[in-house]
């Protein structure tokens, strides 16, 4: 029986584009306890706190992401829930590049591929040139 | 003779509330060649780059701050910077305690009282108190 | 109005010789809601959740964070824990030392200094040697 | 000519369930030494030290390779020894479920994933449902 | 229109057996931005600074990588670039496995198989053993 | 009573400007085989190897522990030693530096303010001024 918490989790997870049931399924014969604690603090808890928007927090969670490396299936994931949320992609690659002077060069240029391959799989590339600062 | 990188590096960070020159000083005598190259680059290249405003770049900053530990004075310098381009407090503290999901207790406890010095430095603290969710 | 869960948490936390106000106060004027999140979650119901007792668990996340790296705070607060249920201090060094193989001897240094203070705090000093393999 | 730490190191490993040839063989051609320090220092002088069992030792290691992040080769390994030492599924699924507060989200579904593809090597999965905390 | 430090980059990525256009070619529709940055700034700014000859450069850039995880893309450049300088395969071996004692064990492995493929693409398999200390 | 790895480990220690009883002393009462143990292999297996001379070793690991982060303590003690086999106080700045591209700023400037710090306290500051990329 899910919990009230719970249920908001699945249900912002909703908004972002995701599905509960794609953190539950693989989980159920392992450690379903896990996906049910995810979806109850990370979703219902920290995701549905006032104070910071959706597209923010995605840029937020991207850059921790990049930073901390190993997370090529986690940055699939919320690079899409980002374009989901009204973040473009190019807020998502600006994000990422502006991390070369914080995460260094290797950490930025996996995660760039990364996003190259969520905004293929979504149709968006070439993404239109950027303006450059003159 | 600075660079017109440098230039527009300096002037940005200005905007930012910070001061080339507390970068300069403490590395004239040994590394006068990293104030140059960072005030370049991270300030005048990456930092005046389109697509993503000081305040969404402030808080991207400190999610990568955060998540790579071993930034108390970078932390210090990014959340005071944040507040000088119109960040609230609140926003910050959001930011950090989203990252629970992401870098871990430790990361956000660590940054939170960093936070708190600065925020105290300014005469910010108690913050009014955030609305919940239901 | 502290939830079932928090309070839950508060009564684990005490049973590890800890005190959930220690957590609560110095972050009342800057982030209440972490306090409650961290009481919440890590504590109440993560901490108190069957199939691994306090003290492997206090094992398990002393080599989490001598990995981490950056959390001499709470190395200090879980090695002191670690002591409060049960135990030994041979057995936190001896999980300080296994670390050289899979964290490095930095991380393992930084460790052994935090536990030694620790001791030392708590009139364990010095400790009893350990039988030595052949 | 093995030397006697070697020697005692390899032993080690086979009562972990280990084979010490997977790692000279593989090693031959390109690194022999490291092959061999490896074998005298992580399983020969660490692994056989007093005071910590098998078990214990594994969830240490476990503990440390979620946190360091890609470590899905050393992950598989060691899951794998902790079986082998006793430990149950459902201990080590505790263990990287308890590290949601230390080392995040990411570290803990990649690291999940991975004793997911060894349990069912090992024809354990289901695992049984475990009693949750009231 | 290159800038004239992206030129000296290209160069310089050319000394190192490199060429610009496999870092601008996958990049062009996503991020070309990224590209022309870590071509001035990374190759042109600091591989073409005195001080540091280029050998050096690709054992500290190795040590880094190593270090810092989920860099294999990485290695693999740097690895092969450390070659075309004039790195012999023993030293890159040589500096991976002296980092056993700061970067532990898993990183270590991971990039010892990294330099086995690129030596092995470069048919410099088996290596010749090394002279071991008495 | 001292094995032979564990002398030649001193041995090599003190070539490096450094004394094993200053690894050893603090960790007598707490973890005296903590000093053993590195002792032996650190500075008795690994850095008696052949095949890396002493000043390459040292930007090796200085490389390393920049990278890692939380190593303040550790890096005072290898840029020392660095000092001690030769490696110039410019070569030590021109390692950190080239690291902007890998292990980003923060990093970076923590681990020159540590050299500062040694390079201060034997009189080798200001440093002469390195000639510069045309």
């Amino acid at each position: 029986m899910p919990t009230e918490r719970f249920r908001r989790g699945a249900a912002r997870l909703a908004e972002m584009g995701g599905d509960i049931d794609a953190i539950v399924a693989p989980l159920a014969d392992v450690a379903p306890d896990l996906a049910r604690l995810v979806g109850e603090f990370a979703f219902g808890d920290l995701y549905t706190r006032p104070g910071l928007d959706l597209p923010r927090r995605q840029l937020v969670t991207i850059a921790s992401l990049v930073t901390l490396g190993d997370t090529e299936r986690q940055l699939r994931f919320h690079i899409t829930a980002a374009l989901a949320v009204g973040v473009t992609p190019q807020e998502v690659v600006e994000t990422i590049i502006h991390l070369l002077a914080f995460a260094g060069n290797p950490r930025v240029f996996n995660a760039v591929l990364v996003a190259k391959a969520v905004f293929a799989e979504h149709g968006l590339l070439p993404l239109p040139a950027a303006d450059q600062p003159g």
